[in-house]
């Protein structure tokens, strides 16, 4: 593909100019470039080597310093790297097709141009419309409904009666509408099961990652909003809401009933414990322990979290505690005498 | 359903008992409840909202100050509510018959009234009493005993030898005698692998939910206790004992040779290193690292974690350590003028 | 077996001579051996036990204190141990063949001795070297490359294009090459798949247990190096890099694009941010927060992760945190006045 066409493509302009004619065969790691190849800086540590780099084109920012490589000038570099790479890796096509070892009840419903893999189950009263690829050992249980374009990968699982918005991506092993966590103790110290017949309810967009969990509830409804990307290994407590276009990194836990918004961030391995809203825009640095509502906009770590900046200032003093401890007995002491 | 039949399967009573003929079609939450429906305050949080609700009756404590809705009094009011959702949710029923697709080793027997799904591989020696579900594609290997009234979701796993008691319950992708993380260091670095022969032996009424991993040991068993149940994504090490009783939330991980008593509670990405003893009743909060013996009946949080209250009262002063350090510094600063 | 020949066997050597022909049954923890029995003292909180335990012989350390029971002196006593759990319980053999419900595509190339189990899939370009054990539901995406001696169980999952050496093992649910959480933003707020076409590529040796995901890459690869052993629900992030030997316990999350050294032991829920490096060697305790390098041989703790010394030392001084407050309030106020 010719520079002009790629950066065209991407929204990126060419420069200097003149290269737009460059043939460009693939994208890869700065590190690897090699000629011909387009490569990015998505990562100030990686700055200088877009200096020596023998890749024939970088994308950079719009005020990135001027390097040998062509560049590919762009407000958003990063978006502009996931565009270059969708054009020279476009999603693997699966024909349309039902495998005939496949076990699909008579009353489920399936829309055209379906791929529907080796030993796959759909339960009755499923319906899942247009252009779905569902892929080796998926099952879906009963009375679900799912839109169209929904992409499964192998050993993914849908439970009874979830809801599931167009354009959706599961991973292998992800585990949508299994039972909430819900006990009652009786006057014997026994666990009594509530029930948890509530579906997950999940939007248009919504890509869920390897053998991540999202429960179904007792009452209520566990929701998933447009856009937001679920990593790994998650795990959405039951009667829990996620908003729209949030990112939830892998081995985010979050428990029962509480409300996450709209374009916030949870990186990997933060808790959220139950009843409690996370406001719009929020980030969560990794491992933190949300205890409590956060503010829209808030940055908290920490466990319990708190304002990040505040957590990054009473961390850095953390290892001089046996210091002051020392100093404090001995002024302590001194007063006493 | 007429309220008074309901009060008496739920152990409660109408308040005023006039309303004992009022008619009840389902049981919501509190927010959502419509006239006909019944509702409960669980959380104090949900109190205030009891004064408004639109449901025909509430499910409250004995002590609960009247509303204008009928009230269902009750010493226990989320045990009755769990009896209500059980009411008005009985488990789904699933036919008794062998799905032609099933895989079952001739050496297997199974019980009367067993629904065994499409795909299911049961292998030899393998022993299952009466009234079992097992779903789409579970898994069980060689040697396996289970009780009656098994529920295996699909995709489900249990490993060679395990030990599986009654009316326990495992959800979709759990993995039930995986190997143990058991590894000798020989003179050249290299790790040497420790056989993983010993069971997991499960007892009564156990329920384990999704991709929750119980590894099997090289010696003794690895033991989960009547009544326990265990959260999404938990994490059970080789050799380690669970009690009765107990509760483990989602993304608990609890390394080899603990032992963890009855009646505890983990929760939420609580960690517990191997060889230690977590006594009865013990609470641990959420993503607390347990990093030694824990006395019954105690609270303890942090990590290491350390008793609740103590926890609570340092990580208050926490964001206060920089202010503490400069103020310090002064005062030493000025004592050594 | 002989004492003699199994010491011959473990690297040991019977202690007293004379009990060379005494016959050994089997291997147990100390707890439980019997007459007949071997054991071992494998943690030093069981040496008192190795006073009065009932086994004929205990493997110990070649300074250990005579006991009454034969010894198996060893240098290496915890190897020495592997080595007898390896002779009592050799690895389940699974004779050759291919199960007739095995979907392998015609452009799949299985070596010989091969055990498939029953629902295999296995598409096409699928290169698979001798002697490999498959069982029940495996799913193998087009395009992957295994060594021999594979062993692969129920319900694992290994995606496009991936590259797995010689004598390799994973255990059920594990998903080798799901997607790397990759997106990026665009000016509406919504985030933009990256594809992650390039594969994870895995030494010789490696072994990695239940449910646990490594993820697959944008550009670059994920590689796991020859003989290190993940534990079950671990996370690795895509474009990170393992070495060889290393340990990585379960729960841990490593982020994208990270290197872990050679014979690091990440302990469990460790969590490591991206674009970093753990050296050669160094050791992370329980639920620790690696939030930047970490030099070859350290030991580090606590989130942010520093010197394990240290954080021994300000653990102990947390508790003391509400003290110190009131007594550094005391003393400005004083000093004010």
């Amino acid at each position: 593909m010719k520079l002009a066409q790629l950066a065209a493509a991407i929204g990126a302009r060419v420069d200097p100019a003149s290269s737009a004619n460059l043939e460009i065969t693939g994208v890869v790691g700065i590190e690897h470039a090699r000629a011909g190849e387009l490569t990015f800086v998505a990562n100030q540590k990686y700055s200088a080597l877009a200096q020596t780099t023998k890749a024939t084109a970088v994308i950079v920012a719009e005020d990135f310093p001027a390097i040998a490589a062509t560049m590919l000038r762009s407000k958003n570099p990063y978006l502009s790297f996931a565009k270059a790479m969708q054009l020279f890796h476009p999603a693997q096509k699966y024909a349309p097709g039902v495998h005939p070892t496949a076990v699909i009840h008579a009353a489920a419903r399936i829309g055209a141009n379906a791929h529907i893999g080796p030993y796959v189950v759909i339960d009755e009263d499923v319906w899942i419309e247009a252009d779905a690829v569902l892929l080796a050992h998926v099952v879906i249980y009963r009375g679900v409904s799912i839109g169209h374009n929904f992409f499964a990968h192998a050993h993914s699982v849908v439970r009874e009666g979830c809801r599931i918005g167009n354009n959706v991506t599961i991973g292998n092993g992800v585990i949508i509408g299994g039972d909430g966590f819900g006990f009652a103790k009786d006057a014997n110290g026994h666990w009594n099961k509530i029930p948890q017949p509530e579906p997950v309810v999940i939007g248009d967009e919504v890509e869920i990652q390897s053998n991540a969990c999202i429960d179904r509830a007792s009452v209520g409804a566990t929701q998933i909003g447009r856009g937001t990307k679920i990593d790994n290994l998650v795990q959405i407590g039951h009667g829990s809401t996620v908003g729209e276009d949030s990112l939830l990194a892998s081995q985010v836990g979050i428990a029962g009933s509480t409300e996450i918004g709209n374009r916030v961030i949870l990186t990997g391995q933060v808790g959220v414990v139950g009843h409690c809203k996370v406001g719009d825009g929020a980030i969560v640095t990794p491992q933190s322990g949300v205890s409590g509502d956060v503010e829209a906009g808030a940055i908290v770590s920490g466990a319990p979290a708190v304002d990040h900046k505040a957590w990054l200032k009473y961390s850095a003093v953390l290892p001089r505690l046996p210091e002051m401890w020392r100093a404090m007995r001995g002024m302590v002491k001194k007063d006493v005498e």
